[in-house]
């Protein structure tokens, strides 16, 4: 596919909600009508165009909405609730004319969760969303408007990380632990993108094939600011959008039973320090919660970079909450089905739901969104004179900025306007980022690979602590 | 059961969400739980109350909750969600110690309608409850949020209106008629206390039981003043609590697909004035609304006097929009299919909901509340110098002011403070009206059998038009 | 409904086959075309009529048979199964011109069990029909094939046995006990004729309703001979026709888990008779088997005379395998539930299956068929010279002679022809049988009331034992 | 894996019955038992070892038989069904020590086809297996018992063929086709072995995942003489044996609503022969029947030599029943969903059942198993002065002995014995033959890549037609 687009690949169509926002007032039809056409219009045509190019990966958002630059979404009343009109939408959604019914659920999603959600829950003046305990209930709602509880579902929702652009060997190895997850009865939930959120899911549909379950969850949160880079392959049949990256991150940790890490470059790296820091947490010690870092041979460079970098900064309380299992798909699904059976015991004796995780404290330094500007680069506290909790809130702050200058649209534009990041801390703690972020761009996990790599960040080193 | 209350017709117990309000937010939990403690708490105790003792029909509120004046209901919060703690409530709701699972449903479906709704619908100030389009929206909110409508079903939900107290042979007449509808398979809708709203549901329990109809709807509407009264019986199936009269009615026309009324009093006379109020307005005209008047033999005096005393105040107009059918199950039944099949036909060809109509033009002077006080009876506008729909307006109010006065809690006691209501009007119409309300009173269709009726209102004659 | 036929009465109809022998081969539709033309159609025919006749209770079915003469049934094959023509049946059948669906599921179980029966299972030459396991396999087969069983389905099956001419008040009751039995989520199986065997499933149906019970068996078990005066009503929606009385009693007490005795005449003293015989048998000494009669206070004398009759011929062990309770549903379907809650740990102690008592030991004297010819009643052994267990096979056959000579076609003709059946035996035993079989006379508990009995037996009192 | 077999490879297990064959009577269970152990043992044995050992393709029989020498399978009687009793089972027919449940299905489908069915079908002497119809009932009913046909399923069945030994990039094509006829709603039937029967199943996995498609039918269809070289794989969600491979290609085209034909080998060429011929007969001129061969580009060379052969053989008329669709699954996918859309449309017209084409005749000529001896082979009638029909039928026999010399058990034996199949036949047939034949040699379409083939027949010309 060129830059010379060929009329052909492009289609309008009108399509009515399957399943979803189907049943509406004449107020939410009047309020969705013209909240779609407010100042959400810009991110909700975004995000329904990411979703709608799902298959046709591209490494930037920028060049995805350059692409299809006349593409249009609206909002149409009917007489009873919506339906979407789309122009300019990309083919690959449609079978025969008639849009995959994967895609169009996801299409509704991105209505329900930009739309909707920032006027009845985000949007709601009653809520609080300051608190600890207010952001959580945000969480909650979000997940549960989608439809993602269910009560009578035992744990069984593995959350799987790891990078968007991996090799073909990376890649087919997490099919195959996907595969053997769902061999166990797992479901699978991810990022919902290419690569390792992708390929789990794939190898999941052979396993739950194999086994006869037919309701296997295929669980997809993303956020606005990196669904055009990582779109939702419709295998996902569950696809939430969550406002930002914290309150995503949240939603992994409390909707997931347990946590299954890929390789992956600095998101991965980001979701690791985030899940560490919590888990190092005092009131979240006794909690069980698996968390196995996995890959084929040619991967364990990797994970032993991530290892290093985490003796060196978080110390071994940190390194007892992980297995590191390499090239054993079999063992990485056994353990996990043992570590989720621990979770459903844990569940069950204290009297917490299946389906959220209440009791794992989050404190306020997860869950501020935290926006990645140059200045506030700049000022991150990266010294190990704090708690162990707080050095990883603030190390997970600086590789979410720098994947944002990586792959975000918005991110992308400010380095290009201002340069790169500036990342400044103790002397010891910069040498290992150093080493980590170098790693990671000998081995090609910045970006899609073929592209050359132009680091978006530049690390300052201080004073030894 | 005598005045002497035995110990063991008392039970406590703790009840877990029979399938609503199973999974909530912190937020949620702690609403629900603080509310159920606020103004509304003697409502939700009322009520909950009313649903125990279904079976056990009192006529009037007062003698219940004198009866069970230790009983008592709180909200107990749990890890995720919330259980319902009673003390002294009947045992009749209990078969060996477990609640019987339909009458949970029922408690907690109070809890959903009067705590819940109050402050997340009609409390919520973003909605607007003044406007028609406001008033029907909140209505649709409340029928939605208890799970009332579903997408596929074709329209079958035929309305049963008429009287708590009826004659045995009556209540057997409405049974049998909802044995036939039954085997036509539609499903029923009533104010879901006994007599005629207990009578069509029995009947087609056996008849869905006989075409192997599994999925058979037993809606029951009622509202805060009534249930003490008319308590849901426990095949109702899907049970909804109206903020007030005036929603529940619209409730009622705008989710039947048909309306049926047996032999009743005041109270059935206010629903016929109600709905031909609504259909007479212009907009309405083309709608078509299966409406039929049915008894056995010995009711047909009933059914003459309304028929006479419609004839006499709104004319002809109105007389065109019912038939009377009397002693004939079968054909009543027979015609109701028939109506029902042309509102499918009507609704698909304007596209609209088969599980709300939306269309029908349901003006202010139907929707707003009537507080039946002394001053507000005095002074109702009962003359023919008014649009047919407004004076079928202002005669239902006068109507549900004296059931207010006959069974209703607050329009006892009001009578008994101030004496009688005076209804003042149009010589001719107050002469019809008198009439009628002898007619009842003869009938003795004004309180349950055996109890000397005392009239709680005075017909005082004015000019004539 | 006088003598005079009203030709409004009558209907001809084809009905497809409503969710059974709808995929056949072209074998199967031949065969089963051919075979609904042989020697069984006569039997076919009558049972189909009785089955059409539901509602309209006769207590003889020649009197059916004479009002139906001309009523004519065929099989019709189709490109892919058959078709059932019917001509002047019975208008009840049908609700606006189709034939209610309980109705044409119980035609097609005449078709099935009647025609494709005696070709594929009693009349295929590989089956043993002679040895009791051969017998047993038999009955399991048909059971089997009529979709009786549910490998998921709990211990729940309560055996309710009793007249099929009670008095109101007795019908009543058992509205109320099978009201009761649904509550604890229990379900029906009777001869599926009027009276004590419809009263039980009409409770239950309200019962079920009010515990949201949706899969509620009700199962109807009876045999050709019986059919035409005991019509199964459609409320029953699992109707098996077993081929003779013994393999219908072989099935009440291999599929149900408990049974109820009702007020009944000499059929319910067979049925007693039937199953003490078993319970008494050695193997079965172990075996909970829950057993209760019961009525309201006005039947209390037929028990009583029973329970003597059981005392004086077969002694206190065959009494202590039942309980009596007068007057108390609640406390019998308590009883029930607890020995039901027993025979389910039982089952699962030695692995036996929920849906069939495999282990229950049933000896030939129980299986063989008995005809009731005046040759064979008069030479039955009736002396207390033998294993309990006999006597009580020997009783059994006494009684299902005087049944056949009651209502049954055949045994009417017979009576008619050769005069009053005699009995013979032990004085004593003879003396007790007098006296029970008076009392029923007395009670009217040997005809449909209002008609005078003429008794078809003679007892012959022989020697002392 | 190599030749040393490592103990850890092998299991012992016992597997319960997982949903069919689980409510037996004590007939059923002890004739099971008694004929596992009988004279079908070793058939029973052997395809159950070719069940488990799905995934791991050998090439030939023999082989796998060879390997697995100590595998042993009994039915274990118990209270209520049977058990199937392992031992030294292929380790990856489970997981973590217990059976995959596609896997368990499996072994009892062999259980019920080779063991039930022979006694119960096709053993059953009332069954008439000569005549043509008695032979299409047979095959009926062999189907319906295994559960493959559902009243309510549209037609939507596509029998994909092809061999199980093709290239990396055909295998991908044809997961591709699979792929786009899913996300088109139709499902897939095959042959159930590696290669083009594997890969549209994988594909259709996906593509029905993402329209939502939860109960997508993967019926495989095989027979004893090739389950071994072709065993199912476990997304195969229904599995049938039928008893020979004239019964098995009748199932095909019956059940099916069309074929598709990938790249494959002399077997796929059998089947193309098959189902020309009887399309070619008059009776079958009116019937739809999509037929469409379909490869990548480098596999054209493939159909192009099967076009020949149809031509020089048959001529136009056969060629007038398929069309060729290279490198296109999309318009391969569109292509089918017309032709099955008006194979509905002829069913309906004409009465006929969606689930099986009853229409369809087949003559005696295509029914009649073939046994490959070397005689038979030699007496072959290959020449053109017979109808087309027949002659296809007659070289179909032919390809049919050279599959069952590469890669059946009993052929390859017979080889190994008497040396190659000769074949007689007209001249300028017999050279169309021996250039497809060459050109498949060429190709590698024998036997699995990297083996060298050693052909099991020759080729001897006779007269000129």
């Amino acid at each position: 596919m060129t830059g010379v687009r060929m009329p052909e690949d492009l289609i309008d169509a009108q399509i009515s909600p399957p399943g979803q926002l189907d049943i509406l007032s004449k107020y939410e039809i009047n309020k969705l009508t013209d909240d779609s056409r407010g100042p959400q219009y810009q991110l909700f045509r975004n995000c329904s165009l990411a979703v709608l190019n799902c298959g046709n990966y591209m490494d930037d958002g920028k060049e995805l909405l350059e692409k299809y630059a006349d593409f249009d979404i609206s909002v149409i009343p009917t007489e009873r609730a919506v339906k979407l009109s789309v122009k300019n939408a990309p083919a690959s959604a449609f079978v025969d004319g008639k849009m995959i019914r994967g895609i169009a659920e996801h299409l509704f999603a991105v209505l329900r969760d930009i739309i909707y959600v920032s006027s009845e829950i985000t949007g709601d003046p009653r809520y609080d969303l300051v608190s600890p305990q207010g952001v959580t209930d945000a969480v909650f709602h979000i997940l549960r408007n989608a439809g993602t509880f269910e009560q009578s579902r035992h744990p069984r929702l593995v959350v799987c990380w790891g990078g968007h652009s991996i090799s073909r060997e990376e890649y087919d190895y997490t099919k195959k632990v996907g595969y053997e997850l769902a061999l166990r009865h797992l479901d699978i939930c991810t990022g919902c993108g290419p690569g390792a959120m992708k390929g789990p899911m794939k190898g999941a549909t052979i396993g739950h094939a194999k086994q006869r379950v037919r309701d296997g969850q295929y669980l997809g949160i993303t956020e606005p600011g990196i669904i055009a880079a990582e779109a939702p392959n419709p295998i996902v049949n569950e696809l939430v959008i969550m406002p930002d990256i914290e309150k995503r991150l949240e939603a992994f940790v409390r909707t997931g039973h347990g946590v299954l890490v890929f390789p992956g470059g600095a998101g991965t790296a980001e979701e690791i320090l985030y899940l560490l820091g919590i888990l190092l947490q005092e009131e979240n010690r006794e909690q069980p919660f698996p968390l196995i870092f996995t890959g084929p041979a040619s991967a364990a460079e990797y994970f032993i970079r991530i290892d290093q970098f985490i003796a060196s900064t978080l110390g071994d309380a940190a390194r007892s909450r992980y297995q590191i299992i390499i090239d054993d798909p079999v063992e990485v699904a056994r353990q996990m089905a043992i570590g989720v059976e621990k979770v459903q015991e844990y569940r069950k004796a204290t009297g917490d739901a299946y389906y959220f995780n209440w009791q794992l404290k989050i404190s306020p330094e997860f869950q501020r969104p935290f926006a990645p500007t140059h200045k506030n680069m700049r000022e991150l506290a990266l010294h190990t004179n704090q708690a162990p909790h707080l050095l990883a809130a603030n190390l997970r702050r600086a590789f979410s900025g720098i994947v944002s200058g990586n792959v975000k649209d918005e991110g992308i534009r400010e380095v290009e306007k201002h340069g790169c990041y500036e990342l400044h801390g103790e002397k010891q703690l910069m040498h290992s980022m150093d080493i980590l972020l170098r790693s990671f761009v000998e081995q090609h996990r910045m970006k899609l690979p073929g592209k050359v790599y132009n680091p978006c960040y530049r690390i300052i080193s201080g004073e030894t602590a």
